[in-house]
């Protein structure tokens, strides 16, 4: 059960009303009015919890698990113990998460909202109804804040800024030159909109060339803790709709997202990379200027991709390759020290 | 055009006026006294613009812009359209550079100083003329801060550091045990000045070894968004004149980096390191400690450094080797699995 | 010697006195009570200066170094100097933390203790004796903090979060459902708590997973400028007692981490992996989710890993195999080109 001093449950949901929140069919109609008080993982839930099976790996503690109720895709319903109810579904994470969303619904709400003493508040600055700014927030000048919009402690908002509605702005975060729609959600030490890297290399100095252009995120964007996004050159940076982004990671000037884009942690992408939509990109990858990853595209964990990668491919390594070809470079390697081994 | 929200315009410029700043002859002299209003890339240019072309990539927007005036260099002279003046030049970015910091200046000025009343300044500090201290401001005892120096939101100076005139300190920054220059100028989130990780390693509990050196910035630094640059241990770690550092980059104690070296984003560069003069360093490199990379060395970016480079040397790869023999054991890895495949 | 803008320096040492500290001992009593000033390097110290020589590399400076004591390992007593004392330990760099300690201790002590007048401190807070809040500072409802803890400028501690006795927060730092045990340092920047990125991808929008474990900090863990640790999606994220983590680190949610691991700047690790007692992570290093590194592991610089690594092994690449396969590997392949070459 999580700490009640972090975490404020709900009250309990019947299986019924769990399967109507997360779009299940239920294998069992017998008891569709027990009620499920929290949400645990299968190895420790009891009689009153709810919990899912999505990865195989866990399959054993399906078996023996002692849980009330259980999100399983149709495939796993013949394993399930007697005493579980199975909710099924294709997507038993995608459920879950749902259902773990009734029973801690986010603890922010219109009644909280507040606008401390210590927040500096320009006053051309327009906010919107029910903001919350947190102690010793800066607002600049014509900065605009939507309803509803949270902005946590120490948080800088620069000139003419403008944020949407139900936006949830952490704390210690800089934002400059950016335009944010409606439910963006920025973690602590976030920094948006400084200078690109752009210049002119001289030796006797190198010469700034001034950085023209924004950042725009569009609605429903997440961006991780202490994550920097450079504002474009001339054109904007973008990011698109519903993407979200990890902690760490570098977004350089005049780069463009798309839509549904997943950015694992500390990924650096460089200027004017184009991403379309859907794309994955794991952990610690380098995305290097100018290029294009097409819709869909899944990038693995620490490649460096140099080249343009079609929509829909897999690729992987440093410099990256399609997948297959990566890993029949990794086993070659391998066959040939073996050889020499042998010699 | 620039969003007039985020970027004040100058007045416009004549073409000989735009060629003196730039020290570019004009192809023509025609049209020394048409006047040009704003800067566009090729492809969206107007007649009243101004733009230029570096990159051959980009030779067809050029064949077909529509811009007023162009920087180019000299060979490209005859691709030029009938109503482009050319202003030629053999650094076209570096001229375009120029130019653009005359249509738009930096919008930071001496009249513009202003000390908020929401900055906290030790008694004991030595603020001088025309300093700007942003709101929740924290300077520290016996803090110098220079003459026309700006520091911005919520960022903490901590006692005895000495910062120059003409520096830029973005918001939420920390400096501690720094001696920084003029002209100096540090992105949102920067950390200057923190102990490095020394320590002796002991299963009993690692002993932390004091860190008794300071952070020295020469003149014309930039250090990029959420950089760490942590002190030395006993001798300084030293960031040379006019070289820029980019986001998330990583600086260990002891580090010494001369002048007008380029280091790009989330580099890691491990303690004790010595860069010599107009190095250049891509994105994600790591270098080990102890090390050293001579005078124009070039690291490619995901490179791991793991040995002394030759000055004026390119290398590649992770561990790194020059970047003919990198390029060599990719192009071999990649006949062993055609080799096999047709085996 | 250190600049004392910076560093207070003790009172001087005999060199018994700095025998008994240390647990060394010394080659000859004839000047046991010789007074010691300061500590210095091999290469520059005087006659009242102590020094260490822990690296081979370094010999030469020990053979001609005019340091009126030095700690050295036994094999190296028969190179020393006639006018240096030898402090004989078989580990000279932990002799030297220890005594570097006593010249140069800890500046923050009780008397120091200082709660800033524009601290913002919740009513409901229990605040312990002798603590400091710098300017600035927010804490939250209900928020716990032991006696002897020294909070520094505009850091922010959310609700409910609880810090031990003697820990040390740098500035512009972010705490949100976090337990923290004593002694704890976290170094400016470094955000702990916030949501790890869990949720279930949907085309028509991600869906968040609420994250509802917290952040477990250990005795002595020492966490490094603008480092990312999230809390857990249901288990808790901890690092155990006496690890130290680098600068600019990502920790994922539910990793634990056992007691007296290194982790060097820029490392990631991904969600629910497991790093038993004692390992040791190179800098950029990847660790990918739901995998155990042994105890005792050694992970070189930049490695992937992408399966468990069996305890007291060194592992290198990516992805990452055992050392003597990964050096076997790069030669293989500098063969091949060579071959090619002479082909």
């Amino acid at each position: 059960m999580a700490d009640p001093r972090f975490f404020q449950k709900s009250k309990g949901f019947s299986i019924s009303e769990i399967a109507e929140i997360s779009g299940c069919v239920c294998s069992d109609t017998a008891d569709l009015d027990f009620i499920l008080d929290d949400v645990a993982p299968l190895h420790n839930a009891e009689k009153n919890h709810l919990s899912f099976l999505d990865n195989v790996k866990y399959k054993d503690d399906f078996l023996s698990t002692k849980a009330g109720a259980c999100f399983i895709s149709p495939a796993m319903e013949e394993y399930a113990p007697a005493d579980t109810v199975c909710l099924i579904t294709p997507t038993p994470y995608k459920a879950y998460a749902l259902a773990a969303q009734a029973f801690y619904p986010e603890d922010y709400s219109a009644e909280d909202a507040q606008i401390a003493e210590t927040a500096v508040i320009d006053e051309t600055a327009d906010i919107g109804a029910f903001v919350t700014l947190g102690h010793h927030v800066a607002i600049g000048r014509n900065v605009v804040i939507g309803e509803h919009t949270c902005i946590e402690a120490n948080t800088v908002i620069e000139d003419n800024v403008k944020i949407g509605a139900h936006c949830r702005i952490g704390s210690n975060v800089t934002i400059s030159h950016a335009l944010i729609a409606d439910h963006v959600r920025l973690y602590p030490g976030v920094r948006v909109g400084q200078d690109g890297f752009g210049f002119a290399i001289s030796p006797t100095g190198h010469i700034k060339v001034p950085q023209l252009g924004r950042v725009i995120l569009e609605d429903h964007v997440e961006i991780g803790a202490n994550t920097t996004i450079d504002r474009g050159a001339g054109p904007d940076t973008v990011i698109g709709q519903g993407t979200w982004v990890d902690n760490l990671v570098q977004i350089g000037h005049n780069v463009t997202i798309g839509r549904g884009c997943i950015i694992v942690a500390q990924v650096g992408i460089s200027g004017s990379a184009k991403i379309e939509d859907y794309v994955a990109i794991g952990g610690q990858v380098g995305i290097a200027g100018h290029i294009t990853l097409g819709m869909g595209a899944r990038i693995g964990a620490q490649a460096g991709v140099i080249s343009d990668v079609p929509g829909g491919q897999e690729y992987l390594g440093s410099p990256a390759f399609p997948k297959s070809q990566f890993f029949r470079q990794v086993a070659a390697l391998n066959r040939l020290i073996k050889k020499k081994k042998h010699d």
